[in-house]
């Protein structure tokens, strides 16, 4: 039953090894209408069919005429110009005839009467007359062999008679689903079930890059299905990608299939996630067997496949977008692997960008929807230290990234909230939030990684919110201390509250089991306090050393009946459906440095937070009261 | 008949103007499934709809454990844990049964018997175990309103239980051709007839940006059948493109139509090209008169109705990609208007971007197909001098203008074939063509705007080609000749040389019209020479002073008949089915800085060139002799 991936490839020489498999893989070709062509691939060169205009036309709405017939004009002496027999009225594109060789703009003639033109400056011959060829030459060539059409290659096409023209055809693949446990995202999955979604996601990418992708259902756990199937998809498909097929654990009917009915090309490279990455070649087409989990799929998809898509077009793919970045924290990673981090990224004042990493696991889709970038940390590096650069693959805009603010720290809900409206009211900026608890929030603030930190952080001694904290983080400097919300913190229980929980001191109870929130976590800190002052020591707590990141993710534990108390804010016990014990309020802050204060970014965040229709819904939330909600305090630490 | 155009405004203005009047311009919304949303808007924030996953699940393949009952394994000291009580096998995603807290790697697990399991490392609480919510959480904002859905995306809503989602419908624009000389792009013109090719070119932009389209039938310059086409198209549609309608010259039907059914926002702006566009309120929908000129119609689509489609979507159009260059020559530009000028781009030793103007000519089609990117030069500058930067909005991929080569110089047809070629080969970079004379070929190499000259000049003195020019302009430098082609230079002749022409002398008899070349042309050199050897006076040859930019123009002009006699290689000849009379045979070089000899495109370039097959090839357009073709001098100036 133990098994290893058979390869530890590097990630450029899985490539090299792909290319060479593949380097003359194309779809087969078509002759389609020009003017639908936009965005496919030609086949061969194009030459310009007729010349454009293939007559000297004028380049105005004007008047065709002699030129030395104009000699001389001025203001002073204006020349007249007899109609019909000295010049002749012509509109733009018009042929100029025979016995003209000139061209006056309209602007610059009167018209005196019926018969008679007037004129205040000459002009030299050939003036505003187009010449034969002048916006293509028959016979030129126009575009190259493999050249992927723009909007405007199309009206050069055309212009120049090419009506028809040779492209690529769109490749055809086929994704095969393949999993026991699968169910169609459609559905609700019942416990142990699992919603495919990959099959949807890279079929969306696979057409973005101009392919089309055909589903076929989700094949169980069977290597006769898999191998039917599989069969029919080789024939109809120019190339086939089974989903959650290469597993190490599995089965491995993927692989057996695949040794049987071609050649296994390599299974494994050297990168997290999509390490378990399966390439092959059956019929000389190549066969793909991607991870199972969805950031190992997506990322598989961009580094492998994405290639072979354009190629098949007749195309290199577009390089990735790619900036370098710095990271402030120490950033650990395996060596002997290329590891691709999903980072947000915000902009230093020297407009130098600066990469934060969001959580790791490869099955965080959150994280990446969150992402700014992918960042890469070479396989021959163990980590990365502060001060460090690396290169981080854009997936946003690079004007929009700088446009936009990193809050990081406490996970509130009424942040959710106000980030949507700063989107739907257009300011032209995203409120990114990365929740990774108040502390972290602060060191990330002081180590310049975020824009805003978020933060109810308690102190035990004066009972007073943040200051104490912000005093000790950020000593000598200017800081703005903005409220946010008065929010009431409590007790998770279940519905209905079975163990009858009915303050602090019952989840010393031997049938109780806690969960906590991570070291470092405002409500962490705040539920130390509790225990202090009421004298419970934490280790007679079960589950004191099991935590969660967020309220919403605490609570959900307990909706979920893995833990029958946590404690965490309202508005998430609202969400999760479960019963809520209140225990104290608390003020949370947004904190960020004097010297934003003004940016006009900053400036529509604290604009927002004042209006009273957001104040109204962020007490619709629950638990929250707003009676300093957009107050500005500015400390002199 | 005297008209200007209404307004001067400037293109922030005018931004700014259709901004104003359609910042809340949206789409009607609909519900669709998250698959198929890829690009699709968001119209509301959406949040998760279940956690993922939700129950304590399986990161690995491999054995669910009691972390307790590991503790302590080593190699020496391996753990035998009995199959059933102390563990179970457990594929990545399986839920954790509730009396285990911990999975161990398949890879680091032996099996000993049917009922044992021998471990040598121990494990944690929770190692390899999934949180409830790890990938997404019930509750959370997973993408916020106004937000374009990407491929993992459409991931991370799907396994969250998100199946459906409101998105902006694609915006419905209709396109109406109008103008009398117009045919459908599929028609052969006859003269004074245009193509329409206007529509399918913006067509094709405004499908990419995310609207589906209607072109309507070209309609004749008829007020009543445009103002009944409008108003239909007003009812349907979210905005209207009326084509051909902004000339001011024209009886100005767009104008007045607008008027009455409407409110003209503009009319001209200070922009070229693209300055006579009309800007259009109806029925409080943008509606746009574009200019006849492809290049401005291009221009104006792209600089003002982008912005609009992406706006009716609920998102803003992305930013252009845009950088700076620096030019190397004079280029003037009119103060008071924003010139848009098509630029090749090259890179240069310290990485920065040289710009080089391609011809201008709002018409100039091959212009923008050629171009990397487009120069703006602001409304305020009389043009740039040597060494001024300015921005570019690129056209291409800035790692395919890197790796670009760019020649500058005399126009062969052979260089179409090998650029061809190039590009067919996959050696992964584009043989760039500026064809501009031989004289200025050499002038772009030296000031360091191309990689490459191509020339084929005349010494007059000596007989001799390309050298003693070559010392003149590069003394003390050390450069390459790569032997292109001898070729034939002759005259083009109609069809069955009707007047008789029979040698050079023959161009001064009365009934003959000469066609030129442009000064600095090698063509011209040449031309001069055979003149001063027969001892012509160029005054007396009709025509001398009109001239054409490359051979193909040249032949074009005599086959069209708007030239009796024009000089120039054989290939042209045999292009546009003119005859030909031989008259010399010349050497057509490649010259390029000894420094990029070992460049690996130069390499690529010269092994090309050196094959059998091109060299047939290039012999088979006709006039040219590969004996030298590929011979390299390296030269000591």
């Amino acid at each position: 039953m133990v098994k290893k991936y058979l390869d530890k490839l590097s990630l450029a020489d899985a490539l090299n090894k792909l290319k060479n498999n593949f380097k003359n893989l194309r779809t087969e070709t078509e002759k389609i209408k020009t003017s639908k062509a936009e965005g496919r691939v030609t086949v061969n060169g194009v030459k310009a069919r007729r010349s454009a205009p293939d007559y000297y036309a004028s380049a105005m709405d004007g008047i065709a005429v002699k030129a030395q017939k104009t000699e001389g004009a001025s203001e002073r002496n204006p020349i007249q110009l007899e109609i019909g027999s000295d010049a002749v009225p012509v509109d733009t594109g018009d042929p100029i005839p025979e016995q003209f060789n000139a061209v006056i703009k309209i602007e610059e003639v009167n018209q005196i009467d019926k018969n008679t033109y007037s004129i205040e400056k000459g002009v030299p011959a050939w003036n505003h007359i187009r010449s034969i060829g002048e916006s293509a030459v028959k016979g030129n060539l126009l575009v190259t062999a493999a050249h992927r059409l723009n909007d405007y290659d199309l009206g050069a096409l055309l212009e120049a008679g090419v009506t028809e023209i040779e492209v690529y055809k769109k490749p055809q693949v086929t994704i095969i689903p393949t999993g026991d446990e699968l169910i169609s995202a459609d559905k609700t999955p019942k416990k142990g079930e699992l919603v495919e979604f990959n099959s949807q996601m890279v079929r969306a990418a696979l057409r973005k890059w101009g392919a089309e992708v055909k589903i076929t259902e989700i094949i169980p756990d069977q290597k006769d299905l898999i191998e039917k199937t599989f069969t029919e998809a080789v024939k109809e498909s120019e190339m086939v990608i089974i989903l959650s097929g290469s597993s190490a654990g599995r089965g491995d009917y993927t692989i057996d299939i695949l040794k049987n009915r071609g050649e296994i090309l390599f299974h494994g490279v050297n990168i997290m996630p999509g390490k378990p990455l399966i390439a092959a070649k059956a019929a000389a087409k190549p066969i793909f067997g991607l991870p199972g989990y969805p950031l190992s799929a997506w990322l598989d998809n961009q580094l492998f496949i994405r290639e072979l898509i354009y190629l098949l077009q007749g195309v290199q793919a577009p390089a990735f977008n790619q900036i370098e970045a710095e990271v402030k924290r120490k950033v650990p990673s395996d060596i002997g692997l290329e590891e691709f981090l999903r980072v947000n990224l915000i902009t230093d004042a020297e407009d130098q960008y600066i990469a934060v990493p969001l959580k790791r696991g490869s099955s965080a889709m959150e994280s990446i929807v969150k992402a700014d970038g992918i960042m890469r940390i070479a396989e021959n590096k163990e980590g990365l230290h502060p001060g460090d650069r690396g290169p981080v693959i854009l997936l946003k805009e690079k004007n929009k990234i700088k446009d936009n603010l990193l809050l990081i720290g406490s996970h509130d809900l009424s942040l959710d909230l106000i980030r949507n409206e700063v989107y739907k009211r257009n300011y032209n900026f995203d409120l990114k939030l990365q929740t990774v608890g108040s502390m972290a929030g602060l060191t990330a603030l002081r180590r310049g990684e975020s824009n805003l930190a978020g933060a109810h952080l308690l102190d035990p001694e004066t009972g007073e919110y943040n200051m104490s904290y912000l005093k000790r983080f950020f000593k000598g400097q200017k800081l703005v201390l903005l409220n946010l919300v008065h929010r009431e913190q409590g007790l998770y229980l279940k519905p209905g509250n079975p163990k009858k929980i009915k303050n602090i001191n019952d989840l010393i109870k031997d049938d109780i089991n806690y969960i906590n929130r991570q070291r470092g976590a405002g409500t962490r800190v705040l539920f130390d306090y509790l225990l202090t002052q009421n004298e419970i020591d934490p280790a007679k707590i079960t589950g004191y050393e099991k935590d969660e990141f967020t309220h919403i993710a605490a609570a959900a534990a307990v909706g979920r009946g893995s833990a029958d108390a946590a404690l965490g804010i309202r508005a998430a016990a609202e969400v999760m459906k479960v019963d809520f014990l209140p225990l104290v309020e608390e003020k949370y802050d947004l904190i960020f440095r004097e010297e934003v204060l003004d940016d006009h970014r900053i400036q529509n965040l604290i604009g927002l937070i004042n209006k009273e229709e957001i104040k109204n819904e962020i007490e619709k939330l629950g638990g929250y009261k707003c009676r300093d909600t957009g107050k500005i305090e500015i400390l002199d630490l």
